[in-house]
């Protein structure tokens, strides 16, 4: 088939070696088929020699299973613990070694503020009081007897990407510079229906929301988007939820800040005002360029991120390579994303491979032929509503540096001569 | 609100207490919220108390992330170890414990035939020969850099509910009875893809896919199919496939019988016939009414099963109930799921909750109050392309009782005077 194969230079679609979608059977030209004539084919060669794991029964089924030993590197990095803050800290998915738009359950980040507490749910009660006709009181078993409904759709840590508001670009991977987003199927109760048991008061505003952690977790949400589309969670891809999760239940607010779906949930309280917690006052409140707070910023921005080639991997000059990626948005559906390997010069529509809905993850790709040269490799996402994703100078001017939240801004990954992938600002 | 709540005579839908779907807040009035008067209501409730895991932090992030010690009796079932058959066997999803339409990695269901290999990928290959203008042969790094694409859709063992051609009802739950059936989002390369690259011969008509486990399990598969939807599959739910899943590659092809999803892929050989592996001759053959065996019956049915209330639950008279359940077709989407709550003389259509797409699985649910008097429930589909499951008599009528395989027909579970569920022949 290699005749056939076009030249780059007919499949050009922007600058710097991005190449036509319509480019599928290249790579096996420039790899897997060129080292045919010399690799093993089967038990017709007479090289051929039957592998160890062929030659005799393996283990039967087992009653969970868990990953293979040599896939042992795929990882959450919980990082280090500090010890004046005990329990407290995030771990971040692997974003780089996964494939699709899902998190398995045991690779979907954390942030925890006081640790994981180890809830037996038939001592937990999900409580729901303040301006309302009754307070109710519900039960693990009480609330598995309710309709559920499920979504497919991401949670992102407003923190994400926060090291991109700093002067000086991190050197870290596609892990640890984005790592504090995932995605999900989500079953739960619709809070709407146990709201409507509860009977809201006409003078009720604002929903509080606090977790049965020692940090007592507490946010504030406003009554119209806990009314909307806001779940109490019990079930994540299928299974009950994972106690870093918030086992045995959570809320689930869609395309809002990820700590706002609060964990280990134990109460809601109905109220007139905000209930000013310490989680969003001394956290989750941007400080503006004059020093002002700015809080309760909810929604998630449109965003993307390049997984692959990404900071800390290492390329091979001519090779032919997929730039592929992760959008997402608070608004809705990603309805574009565009590719540039020449710093923001030209661009080129990637390919989306998957979406399985409204605020889930998509996940593009680009075929791209790396030159040798210096390349700087940019994505910049357009969702459903019509906004796309700022430059990192807009952000910034928008919200100035002293920002650390819903940074959302086009990240770049520099390529230099010697093939190294660094963070890199355009 | 309970004064708003209309009476169950209101919300008839079919005959022996099916509700309408419309019933979302009447669970309330019959439990969470009549115990209100009588729970603690937080911590105003004098008789409050805090629960030990909200007194100090937990364990901080982790690396991969495990399920609640309290929901450790969520599991497969792996059966007992058959010493003649060393590695054979299967283990099933815990359908009637799983909510939403996904299942996670660790509980997908299990079918093998010489056990799970521990394969190391930098030792394994995928060879394409035979028919071709060229064999390849590719490593794991080689396939690592193709493309793409990810699909959310079921698999299901063609030996599902297979208990269900006996003569007597079995009496199991469902997971006993229909847990060989999961699903996953399954991303992967198209096998056309390397099709295409390897050159199929005009003269091949088959695909014959082997894998590295000891049974060097094999199916042919038509040609036709394998250059449509099928996937060489790497990755499940965004993770490397679990081992017993066939890490580090499998085929997947989309709503076929699970068994032609070659595990542990190491060949796919074009030829003129299929092979008439081992495993399609003495395995996966339907044996007629008259003894003649049918081979290569591909396409799963269209089937719905009941997962709750399902055998061996234990149900309290005039409780309200969701019945609750899955449907599934090779064919396409569900398009309607059909609930009887009295032995299929009266039918109402269940909510479909959730469906992510094309072959995937389907969550529905209507409300129900059991009476107390005998009841039978049973459901029904139809799918995309307007067949309905059929009956049993049907499906027997069909295929005769020497069958095992493909038994798609409506299940029914009995509930007598007792509360008590049991697997029943309408």
């Amino acid at each position: 088939m290699s005749e056939k194969t076009p030249h780059d230079s007919e499949l050009a679609v922007a600058g710097n070696g991005l190449l036509s979608r319509r480019l599928l059977l290249g790579l096996g030209v420039a790899g897997a088929a060129a080292t045919a004539s010399t690799a093993l084919l089967g038990a017709e060669d007479p090289r051929f020699t039957i592998p160890e794991w062929s030659k005799r029964p393996g283990p039967g089924p087992s009653a969970y299973g868990d990953p293979s030993p040599f896939a042992a590197d795929i990882q959450r990095d919980p990082g280090r613990a500090n010890p004046l803050y005990p329990g407290g800290g995030a771990s971040r998915s692997p974003l780089h070694k996964l494939r699709g738009t899902l998190t398995p359950n045991g690779l979907h980040f954390e942030r925890h503020h006081a640790g994981v507490p180890a809830i037996d749910p038939r001592g937990h009660r999900l409580i729901i009081n303040g301006l309302v006709e009754r307070s109710l009181s519900f039960d693990y078993e009480d609330l598995l007897r309710y309709p559920m409904t499920s979504r497919i759709q991401f949670l992102e840590c407003s923190g994400n990407s926060g090291a991109l508001f700093r002067d000086t670009p991190v050197d870290g991977s596609a892990q640890s510079i984005n790592g504090l987003v995932s995605c999900a199927e989500w079953t739960g109760i619709p809070l709407s229906v146990l709201l409507d048991e509860a009977g809201v008061d006409a003078s009720a505003r604002w929903v509080s929301a606090v977790g049965a952690d020692a940090a007592s977790m507490g946010r504030s949400i406003p009554l119209g988007k806990a009314s909307d589309d806001v779940l109490v969670a019990l079930f994540q891809n299928g299974e009950p939820l994972r106690p870093e999760q918030g086992y045995p239940m959570r809320l689930f607010v869609p395309g809002w800040e990820g700590n706002v779906s609060v964990k280990w949930l134990t109460q809601l309280k109905l109220s007139r005002e905000p209930s000013q917690f310490r989680d969003e006052t001394s956290k989750y409140t941007d400080t503006l360029a004059d020093r002002t707070s700015l809080q309760f910023t909810f929604p998630m921005g449109v965003k993307s991120i390049i997984t692959s080639p990404s900071g800390q991997m290492q390329l091979t000059p001519q090779q032919l390579y997929q730039i592929e990626g992760l959008a997402w948005s608070g608004a809705g559906r990603i309805a574009r994303v565009e590719v540039s390997a020449d710093g923001g010069r030209s661009w080129a529509d990637a390919h989306i491979d998957a979406q399985a809905g409204d605020k889930s993850l998509a996940r593009f790709r680009l075929p791209w032929r790396w030159s040798g040269s210096p390349a700087t490799l940019i994505s910049r996402a357009t969702d459903s509503s019509g906004v796309r994703q700022p430059t990192r100078s807009q952000l910034l001017a928008e919200k100035g540096q002293l920002a650390f939240y819903h940074f959302n801004a086009q990240q770049c990954w520099g390529v230099d001569t010697a093939g190294e992938i660094h963070n890199v600002y355009a």
